[in-house]
């Protein structure tokens, strides 16, 4: 069974190699930038602009290959691949809670970027906490490396 | 551009229609189910059970066309669907966040499910409220309806 998808639109950001990139909206060296809507489909957008922050699901282009298990950037031993946020993974895809700072038609100013320039966009979703955000929760193998979640960038590992 | 993903396994749960079906892993009627790994997979698994919560990534395989406005379950106007949760969207992907019960080889057994049984599984994440939980949140035309997040169940409006 294969799927099919197609782009919705595209994401900009400051970064242009996989190398150096922030692994997370929450890092020191995340960015601004925009997503940008295929003009037909603006007229989704409607009332999104009263969300403080957006799901961004997107497709991650420059990842073509995977392993099971992978050392993610924020350990030095093994984790299998669907315990890590790493961007090479069987299907890529990508997801990033962002800030919405505005609308334009079909331009979305966003902040917090940790995405390549030129990312394809596949949905765009409201950020709800009561649906997103469970009250109590464990960390697994990410409890022991927390402290390291805003200073960590990414190196050439998945590249 | 088209962008092809073939599914990871599959996740089953009680509900075999779209009507009367839980709208959100909140949803009072939501319900415990099991996600199945293909077996090649299962490698990938290593050291997810130390995870309290896992992002089930989805096709919404009864998905079969979408509208730019839809008028959502829990209002009676309409939003662009890129404001809402609506299963029908331009490219149907469904997301949920939902507590990891425990994993036997390439079975997870998760809770508060609110896919259809069936439902062919794209990725698995570990929640990370680091990554995915802004602290402050602003809800659109979501707050007004809030209080009727985890009663509210579909009908056929998305059939």
């Amino acid at each position: 069974m294969e799927i099919a998808y197609s782009p919705i639109g595209t994401i900009y950001s400051p970064f242009h190699k996989l190398t150096s990139m922030p692994i997370q909206p929450l890092s020191e060296s995340s960015a601004p930038g925009t997503v940008v809507l295929l003009p037909e489909f603006a007229p989704g957008l409607k009332d999104l602009q009263g969300f403080s922050h957006i799901i961004l699901i997107y497709h991650l282009h420059q990842s073509h290959s995977y392993a099971l298990t992978v050392t993610p950037f924020l350990d030095s031993v093994q984790h299998g691949v669907f315990a890590t946020r790493a961007p090479r993974r069987p299907n890529p895809i990508g997801l990033s809670v962002v800030p919405l700072i505005r609308i334009d038609d079909n331009i979305m100013y966003v902040d917090k970027l940790d995405v390549l320039d030129g990312t394809p966009l596949l949905d765009i979703k409201p950020y709800v906490p009561e649906f997103d955000s469970p009250p109590n929760f464990r960390l697994g193998w990410l409890e022991g490396v927390k402290a390291k979640l805003r200073t960590t960038n990414s190196d050439d590992r998945f590249g």
